[in-house]
């Protein structure tokens, strides 16, 4: 048997234009002699549709194409695509997370999902009501052990939050199946290609069946999706591997004999590049309302990295540059973003803001007589920026990019309706350390400096007091990465962390209670494009008010 | 059995504070001869502590909170706390949501929540497993049907989302239960009374047993409980209900006869009042960041209302008002928030903008040269505005209030990092028309003018550009309101809201898409207050890139 793995990027919500690609793919798969085609966990959908699913219209919308696409797929192929389906029962969630298999006209089977993530960023359980029992699905003689997603993770080493009841990998393989097939929608971080590549392997040998994966790709707000589907023989040797970042189609042969390849996974900074490239690229194109991106360019290196990727992304005739130099600008405040601007090619333009700080100065007067200056000046200049900038967006329907990192958001250091300005943040799940890290690959791999060197060589700063400096107020960056990751990703308290790394008590303890504090100022944050297994955003959440104290 | 009801208001994550506060209501019912003191669900931690349940040291905690607090109240009391525990089993969620029976040093018994709601803003499976069955607890004799808030809501005309496949209040009755007691955390909204006590009374005559329902009272962040925790006698009539919206202890005697009262609910606006007070009360005092409130005022009924309910919440000590007049502003704008000011007795200053919104104007120059005056010269002045309020909550540590309502949330008719800046938004589930039947309540209310009559009466305008009024862009008020509930509360379809209100197709297309496109501008607004069955923020969860077409 030929199955065909179309690794496609569907849009949210677009059911015309997801069908239609399930119908081109078909079409190319059928043209090279597949019999089955297998599409990713809801594919006609988008992952994650979220409360699209509460809409009874939406799930009555998708019922329809269901049926349509098996109208007009090409005769004697199967097509297997995720899709919500409706419960029957009266009792229990209204919905099935489903794999829908249709074939001449017809809907010829359908199994459900068992496992429902239903922690971080996942949702599941919210709409779908998970299903008691799993069974292969016969397709031309042979028993497809057709699963979704989360259905393969319930095994003591890689289950995220926690073991589920049932094991359908288990479930499937004793019910006779010969070869396991996974939709899934599983989001890019930088340990998941690895753990299911293992994952995989692991069930390949256990149960001695080939394991066909075949992943979403494309990148919806914050999750971006890696694609990366993967075949491994019953060996347990990987034997085909799809894209990484890019949609795909691939036709594996179960009579054919295919030598094992080699999978590089790691923790490695050209996925973390090539995921935030696409994060932007897709958000750009999908909602289709933006004619270029903006970026307000600080002469520091986030906003440069951002400006980067995105001319990596979109072009460099997509972006535009502005820096807007106050008082305490230093010179290579406008320097070198000008140097980045001629080394991107991008439009660039310098609108010096003094003037409207200014005017702030002069209207707060009356009320501000006899106050130290602080953080309410610094903060006027970083929100004067912000204005400026959305009013270029506004004017000219660019999306503003926001280039704040995840170091800075998780203390709070950077300013809400200022820097924090912006419809995508690009940067707030990238780590300080990761920032530069990503700077230099873009430099080695561009053969030439595009982020100039003075940008990654200086020290940190905002800027926005006379000689400030980042490190005036925080520890050192490898110092405040290490101890957010284990904070933040790791779940890790204030002992646990001293512990383990023996920081200062005291500095850590300050670290963490302002990652408490600036919750208020992360949940008014724009979208983040999601790298790591725990991002902010709508995988983590916290009160706003709240007083545990440690 | 004399039972008490403690109806408490804890603060999420305070595990020292609130075993205080349980202890306290402890020793005051004791000390009223109670034989057990029923206090809400979760009361230990607040509801709902969030991902605070994710971290390992937290659940720790909270196992030893509860043995130090059953080690601290009276002898021969019993006490029933609503908390996490640990789930002992390796598979399955981690914790259950327990309601724990303590006395004389001892947890005595416990039962686990069964059905877990996880829609709208409830996530309660992303920490919890449900427990497969429960049993009434034996305590002095009686058999006691505990059991914890959706365990009461398994049936079919007041299942919110969905049935569920088993019902714990029949399984309770199976089993000899004598008494119905019921620990809750039940956010208000304007529905929420009426369908509990109905729910309860039709219990009570089906198994012909009294029912005690003690409910959370207080805000957290978003949601507001009512408290309103009540006992209906075994006929079902209702004889006991606590306040609304206030702490409260009132002890039930089995042994006792209670005539019947009268339980006053409806959709009614002094509710949604109350509501509002305590939401801006408890967030105010229980981040105990801020020394008073800011609020702009425009002139306008939104924060004329945001300002008096402010007031009556903290006391006009407490508030700050700032007017801001543009070129395009009213002389009303300012005479109003003067009227209002004198009226409510707050400190109120005058900030005239046109000095920073021309220093925007003249640094923008070169780049908007040649274009058209519109949305974006409108928002520089909501934006001026709203750096300037920020600069004086910054200097002074004043929490901005958000003054925006429902209508104009939904239909994006408010400017990011402008008039949507804040910590928290008193009106965003509050439509346009119950801004006016709340101005109108509140002054009759007081019988007197507090919201300025001319406030009241004038036609609504942003008054960012000559002339301009609400209505040249959006529909009346009344059609908006309408139209905007039966799409976002009801989740009815163009189609079907057509044919219920005979409002014209291409006005209401409009509107709804309007509503789809802003869903990036609700991603970065203030928390809101809740006051409906569904609100903006947590419990209504969209896409932001997503093309779902009508």
């Amino acid at each position: 048997m030929k199955i065909a793995l179309a690794q496609i990027n569907p849009i949210i919500g677009d059911l015309d234009g997801n069908s239609l690609k399930i119908l081109a793919f078909t079409q190319k798969a059928a043209a090279q002699g597949a019999d089955l085609v297998v599409f990713p966990e809801l594919c006609l959908t988008g992952y994650p549709p979220m409360d699209l699913l509460d809409i009874p219209h939406f799930i009555e919308r998708c019922q329809s194409k269901i049926m349509e696409i098996a109208q007009q797929i090409p005769p004697n192929v199967g097509v297997l695509i995720g899709a919500p389906v409706p419960n029957p029962s009266a009792k229990g969630k209204r919905l099935f997370n489903a794999a829908v298999l249709l074939e001449n006209g017809q809907k010829i089977a359908e199994t459900y999902k068992m496992l429902l993530p239903t922690y971080d960023v996942f949702d599941e359980y919210r709409y779908f009501e998970p299903a008691d029992s799993c069974a292969p699905i016969e397709f031309r003689g042979v028993k497809l052990g057709v699963h979704i997603c989360e259905d393969m993770w319930n095994n003591e080493e890689h289950a995220s939050y926690h073991l589920y009841d049932q094991n359908p990998i288990d479930e499937l393989a004793q019910k006779g199946a010969q070869i396991f097939i996974n939709l899934s929608g599983s989001p890019y971080n930088a340990k998941q290609q690895g753990s299911r590549a293992k994952l995989m392997r692991e069930n390949c040998i256990e149960h001695k069946l080939p394991f066909l994966y075949v992943n979403q790709v494309g990148a919806n707000t914050e999750l971006i999706f890696d694609g990366c589907s993967l075949v491994f023989d019953a060996a347990g040797n990987p034997v085909m591997n799809l894209k990484a970042f890019a949609e795909d189609l691939q036709i594996w042969d179960s009579k054919a004999n295919y030598p094992p390849i080699e999978l590089a996974f790691g923790d490695n900074i050209k996925d973390m590049h090539d995921a935030l490239v696409l994060g932007i690229r897709d958000y750009f194109h999908k909602t289709g309302a933006f004619s270029k991106v903006l970026i307000g360019l600080s002469g520091g290196i986030d906003s440069a990295l951002t400006c980067a990727l995105a001319v990596e992304a979109l072009g460099a005739d997509k972006v535009v540059g502005i820096t807007m130099p106050s008082k305490y600008s230093s010179t290579g405040s406008v320097s070198d973003s000008d140097k980045l601007a001629q080394n991107t090619g991008i439009e660039f333009h310098n609108i010096p803001i003094p003037q409207a700080v200014a005017a702030f100065g002069e209207m707060l007067t009356p009320i501000f007589t006899g106050t130290q200056e602080g953080v309410a000046e610094e903060n006027i200049q970083a929100r004067t920026r912000g204005v400026t900038l959305m009013a270029i967006s506004n004017k000219f329907n660019y999306l503003l990019l926001t280039t704040g990192n995840k170091s800075e958001m998780a203390v709070g250091y950077c300013t809400l309706y200022g820097d924090m300005n912006g419809g995508l943040s690009v940067l707030s799940d990238v780590f300080k350390m990761d920032v530069y890290r990503l700077s230099t690959y873009i430099n080695e791999s561009n053969g030439r400096e595009v982020i100039p060197q003075n940008t990654i060589d200086k020290a940190p700063s905002a800027e926005l007091k006379p000689g400030q400096r980042d490190q005036d107020s925080l520890p050192p960056y490898p110092v405040l990465d290490e101890l957010l990751r284990l904070y933040v990703e790791e779940r890790m308290e204030l002992a646990q962390i001293v512990q383990k790394t023996t920081f200062d008590k005291d500095m850590v303890a300050s670290m963490l209670r302002k990652v408490d504090l600036n919750e208020y100022k992360r949940k008014q944050s724009a979208p983040g494009l999601r790298v790591s297994g725990k991002a902010f955003g709508s995988g983590r959440r916290l009160p706003i008010v709240m007083k545990y104290k440690r």
